[in-house]
């Protein structure tokens, strides 16, 4: 009755054995942040008890040895993405800060009436960076709509010129759990001498990545949302991009020599990172890469896609349930959004945690495609390695309870 | 034998039980990083093994929980530095990310020819953004320079005019260790009608701060240098000129509305907290809040003295040895950096290590403030609540051992 991945690695998340208002916890609030496993906090501990330290810089041995784990993370995280070189490997605060630095960069190429390209499916991290930058330059935002609840690639084509500087889309969306094809969206966008930015936030987690296949210029992905540490992410950076571009933040680190007035910047990826990074979030995002990669990404994403399978047929059958996104298994991904007609998602997402099923309700940081779908908001269920048949049971059974007791009621 | 907090404190740290080079380890590297006491990890692993999900939005029970911790970090943030309210506690990755958020509120009022008062002895954190900002607006970057290693106060008042926008200084010296009179500073910054900003790094993790008794309109302070995990600091920022200043980073949380060409921003101190914060650090900041609170920031300040008022004699008695910033124990904190003639810094930094001893050696991120003192680069040790009077005899030990040595092989 379990899915593919061993239900075994339920024994690394002692926070899931959790009994919430008197039910066992069903943990479905991935797309907003996954749980740790015992080996990340071991490594994140481990890290704080034997070896920290400040990293570069340092001589004596705990420096030495913070440095040798901060950059060997660094390589972990390269060799996840596929990523040429660790020149390309900017450790970040997460995928908002991620997108923030591309839009720096924008901010230095972007001209009057250029046009950035993102779909009405992003997330507000991926929309308001762009918002700010365009308006900054006289540059024109241009939204990619939606067709059978995914992309609408004929309106992507049609939107493409030689006025687009940039393409920025969600590889994965964090509403309507469809892949969105960036490595076809890459093409297009060199084709018209555009950067390609990926938003990997909730695909890098769920997923083999790998950016050199992908062909995209930028790719942003957050810690958190892959069994790491709060706080810490990687943005990917062609190396000939990061070469041309300005520093964001400005302080040690990052400088080669500071003079009273003027200095001069330190080599890739160094260049980016200015003062004391959030050193044990990243040694302790390697460990989450080195947990992932030896469950097999293959692995992960199949165990999900078996989730989705069980899981999204009930839920359709489910009368007055409306499921965002597409509607074949297929093409969506273990993030399901949806709404029971007439029953408030804030409502619904209290219900269910009464049943002890974790969901969240809201506009899901994606306000331009929730008003697109015409509704307020909406819940969601979101899957991971560790979630099981059993959830998928407990999901459906809570919202027809849920169902049941507000009809029951109203 | 000890110094004034009680030896067992060190049983909090069991990093420090370690043997180095078969010595056991004196840890004197604290203004670039400290350790964390086990109750600091005991909040931070008790987060991710209970609580852990993301904050703000959920309904869901962890999610209440870990938002309700979150903001009850805030709130002991707010009361260790006596902000008024925790609408002006921003939770930032650490001082260098606030030093750069204040510069781009610089960059919104900075006029040409309008000047930024910084010292010489300042930061690369509180140098580079400001050189950046400066050079942007046809600003001008003005120096404050020393006088008997520390701040010339006549000089300051000297370069203050009408011309002056920002005053931004190091409460206490990273090199140095020289306390800076900030309130006195903060008032002639005012009296000229400019803002004070205050570099709290080197100061927070070591004595009480009040801010409004400093009456200074930014404040910024790193988790990690006072017993708080990485990646996690505080840009305290006055209300009215928060409210006034633009968010630095775009993305969810921080909106109100998003629509398809515009966003509105939603109220403080979230208008500056972009995407998922670093939950777990900001927890964890506060139990280290939590730990020096309970000890006393006094006590904390006066075991420091007493390190001080023990080891500084005992170091500039050293016959070769060239003490930085205030020669007077009653105006030099717990920083001590020092050269030994002769002797290349890391080759001293280095042979301390070998004795078990922890120091850094280098530019200390301070490049222009050791330009200026003449040198290329000094040894640093700097003391903190675990350190004792043993720890001060291995230091002056292996000082004079390392000097025996390399005058022996020399």
């Amino acid at each position: 009755m379990t899915a593919l991945l061993d239900k075994k690695i339920r024994q690394d998340f002692s926070i899931l054995e959790q009994i919430i208002n008197d039910e066992p916890l069903a943990y479905l609030d991935n797309a907003a942040t996954t749980q740790k496993p015992k080996q990340v906090l071991e490594v994140l501990n481990n890290y704080y008890e034997k070896d920290n330290a400040n990293v570069h810089r340092g001589v004596h041995t705990l420096a030495e040895r913070a440095t040798a784990a901060y950059e060997a993370s660094r390589e972990k995280a390269r060799a996840f993405i596929n990523a040429k070189s660790t020149k390309e490997v900017l450790f970040t605060r997460g995928t908002t800060t991620g997108l923030n630095w591309v839009t720096h960069f924008a901010d230095e190429v972007l001209e009057e009436d250029d046009e950035v390209i993102i779909s009405i499916m992003e997330h507000h991290s991926n929309v308001v960076p762009w918002q700010e930058v365009c308006r900054k330059n006289g540059a024109h935002l241009v939204y990619v709509y939606l067709k059978d609840g995914a992309l609408d690639m004929t309106d992507l084509r049609s939107k493409l010129s030689s006025k687009t500087k940039f393409v920025s889309i969600a590889h994965v969306s964090n509403v309507l759990g469809c892949v969105n094809p960036v490595k076809e969206i890459a093409e297009l966008a060199h084709e018209v001498g555009a950067y390609m930015v990926v938003d990997g936030a909730q695909s890098a987690p769920h997923m083999t990545i790998d950016v050199q296949e992908l062909d995209c210029d930028f790719f942003t992905l957050s810690g958190h949302k892959m069994l790491g540490p709060t706080g810490i992410g990687v943005l990917y950076g062609r190396e000939e991009i990061l070469n041309q571009m300005s520093p964001v933040e400005f302080g040690g680190e990052m400088i080669d020599f500071v003079h009273e007035q003027k200095s001069t910047w330190t080599d890739l990826p160094w260049k980016f990172e200015a003062g004391t990074p959030n050193i044990a979030g990243a040694i302790a995002l390697g460990a989450a890469i080195d947990y992932l990669t030896e469950l097999g990404m293959d692995k992960v994403q199949a165990h999900e896609h078996e989730l989705v399978s069980y899981v999204l047929p009930k839920l359709q059958a489910i009368d007055g349930l409306t499921v965002y996104g597409p509607q074949e298994v297929s093409k969506h991904t273990g993030v399901i959004a949806f709404n029971l007609d007439g029953l408030h998602p804030h409502d619904v997402a209290t219900a269910l945690d009464y049943e002890g099923v974790a969901v969240r309700a809201g506009h899901h940081c994606a306000q331009p495609l929730i008003s697109h779908l015409g509704i307020h908001s909406a819940a969601r269920a979101s899957f991971y390695i560790y979630n099981t048949k059993e959830d998928c049971d407990k999901l459906v059974e809570a919202i027809i309870k849920t169902k049941e007791f507000f009809n029951g009621t109203l």
